[in-house]
């Protein structure tokens, strides 16, 4: 939580915390300055102080909205001036007003930890000239990431968020699940209104419709993806597909607030008009799967144990696991969950590792999300919640929705 | 244009780049992928040489649908293993990969450019550690920005698809001056259909909505300010706000391809039933530079000539200018336009910068955007279209809307 941040700076010899790159879309930031509209910004934290928010001068009204301490860049010399003491270097141009910003911030020695969404191209050339300028300062990178351990974490008014977009996201899914069962299929095609067969593009422009109505967003896609797509776990489907009777489609949404805040994440499987017998049989094995990690959940477990117990459950059914072969294309190929918050991934990991176990704490928010794909049989399945550990022990569900694999639809001829 | 780009890296003296993140909203990385939904990638491209895409197992189907030449992370040590020949050091562990996949892109020496979207701490802390193990290899940040200059000038392919992005904009303009002007107004408030007052809340949820329609998103959110709002340039204005007569509002709306391709630029200063004198005569002023400067746009003109002819346009008239005083917040108070392509801003800038002058190039995309504001009389006005310089020598506005000052509304009494 954020208020464990100075002690988790302590912890791990961190004297101050830089965050750069814009106020929106870039967790980081949002995560300490509670969201600004701010096209490029600069943040520094000195342990045991408050921030400081550094902006340029036509934003400082979006600034000052934070409620932060605000500093704008037009107090420094402009970048004209810079670029000349520079000799024309635009990146010690940049590293020589960041000198003079952390020395406003009273850091000028040890231990700053470097973050938020930048250009590789211009974070590595400034943070490089600017640590050949103060060599009392050493500049780290994700070594001792103090600002992910703060976020694994949820307050309950953060958890309230992500519940919020949980909601959304459970309504939007209910939508898009009336939606075709509104259709008729003609063969094993769903048709439109219009005579035209539906297809995948269709579903999400409807998905982005109802995401915009619902003041979401998803800046990194919708997974929506039929037969083929859906044995790859990654592949957002495509969107001439048509959508088919008696295919798997997966369909994991995982929206956030607009202007990039909290996250949701939920998968469903679903096979239009019936399963056949392999499908069915694969969806039972994710399901009970599914249901056995969930009962056997418990606070302060290193989340891998789940990833180890998945593993050995699916291998127990005959499918190959990511641990029997960390290569492996078919079976359970992926990690069973992450943290969900301002990243869409973020701590806890189910990484099985010892040295840097990831414990299910209280106010833990991650997903549980287990699948099994088979890609030269077309057939893909994979369920997912997001679960709050509550400080009780007990795990919620944020938003449930009903998990069943078919949906019904009407044929032509049908009446 | 990107067939310049092999000449850009000769002339600049660049073996090679590396492109690092996202498939999505990844400008450089879209740039030469053409787009993918890849959650984390890498490309390297050597010069003379076409690039190859790394890509997670889990994303190959996307990584394959670029036409690339792709290379899977599977191909090489498992994250575990180099973390553990890395004695535990994830930035050591993800340069060890680098260093791999730089040889196997035969790039062993020279001079590396890096762009992409990254983590600062990550991005640093990785390359850093690189260019230890890489004596041989200079990584370079932003000083010699190739791929930024390649960007500059558009095929007619590009142009074509941020026309489209323009239709869309202006589209979506059209449709909420309509939806305002048919509201009716009671006292200086416009009254929604409910009986309570219009907000920007509800505007800004209305462009969304339409921008979903139209397959577009707004990643870097949307100016529609009223009041003292829009007399501060970036300010987007507040949700809250009641939408009122007689007050400037600054839309400026700035959509781009859903997933994060080609953007649009364009702004527009309505008053709603009337434009008090004052309004009136600001918004002439600005109309006029607008007119003005439009009639004067020649072909490899540097950009940054026209910012100076704006600021003199406007001193004439009584204004203070960023050239008259650098720091002012009154007046015209930014530059006069940028580049517009899979950044928002991009090359060319209108900066005044006689040592690297950004031409106005046949293949350039750019904004005009003059603009006045007063905080202190809440007056804001700025006029924005994004032009092409066609390889003609005419200049084209890519997608032209009227620019009337006033909105009619009704008022209860009227009939």
């Amino acid at each position: 939580m954020k208020s464990d941040l100075d002690r988790l700076m302590q912890e791990n010899d961190i004297d101050a915390i830089l965050v750069t790159g814009p106020g929106d879309h870039n967790p980081y930031m949002v995560y300490l300055t509670g969201g600004a509209h701010l096209t490029k910004a600069d943040l520094i934290k000195k342990r045991g102080e408050e921030p400081i928010l550094f902006h340029a001068s036509m934003e400082r009204d979006e600034a000052a909205r934070t409620g932060l301490t605000t500093r704008c860049y037009a107090d420094y010399p402009t970048y004209q001036d810079l670029l000349k003491a520079a000799s024309g270097d635009p990146a010690k141009a940049l590293a020589l007003r960041y000198q003079q910003m952390l020395k406003d911030a009273g850091v000028t020695k040890g231990h700053v930890a470097l973050y938020g969404k930048t250009d590789l191209g211009e974070g590595y050339a400034t943070f490089a000239t600017l640590q050949t300028l103060e060599p009392d300062i050493t500049f780290l990178g994700f070594q001792e990431n103090v600002l992910l351990k703060a976020m694994a974490t949820k307050s309950e008014e953060e958890v309230n968020r992500i519940r919020h977009m949980g909601w959304v996201t459970a309504g939007v899914v209910e939508n898009i699940l009336d939606f075709i069962s509104h259709h008729t299929a003609r063969g094993d095609v769903l048709i439109r209104s219009d005579g035209e067969p539906l297809t995948i593009r269709d579903v999400k422009r409807r998905i982005n419709l109802l995401l915009a109505e619902n003041e979401a967003e998803n800046p990194e896609g919708t997974i929506f993806a039929i037969g083929y797509d859906s044995a790859v776990p990654h592949s957002s489907g495509t969107d001439g597909d048509i959508v088919r009777l008696g295919q798997t489609i997966v369909f994991d949404i995982f929206p956030c607030e607009q202007g990039g805040g909290y996250f949701y994440d939920m998968t469903r499987t679903w096979c239009i008009g019936y399963a056949p017998d392999e499908v069915a049989a694969l969806y039972e094995h994710v399901f009970s799967v599914y249901q056995q990690i969930r009962s056997e959940l418990k606070l302060n477990v290193p989340f891998g144990d789940y990833q180890r117990r998945t593993c050995e459950l699916f291998e127990a059914m005959g499918h190959p696991t990511v641990n029997s072969d960390p290569k492996t294309e078919t079976g359970f190929v992926h990690s069973l969950g992450h943290g969900v918050g301002l990243f869409i991934h973020e701590q806890p990991f189910s990484r099985m590792d010892e040295n840097h176990p990831q414990l299910l704490m209280p106010g833990s928010v991650f997903t549980l999300e287990p699948g099994l794909y088979y890609p030269n049989k077309m057939l893909g399945v994979r369920l997912e919640d997001t679960y709050w550990a509550r400080p009780d022990g007990q795990f919620e569900i944020l938003a449930d929705f009903p998990m069943d694999l078919v949906i019904p639809v009407k044929s032509y001829g049908q009446r």
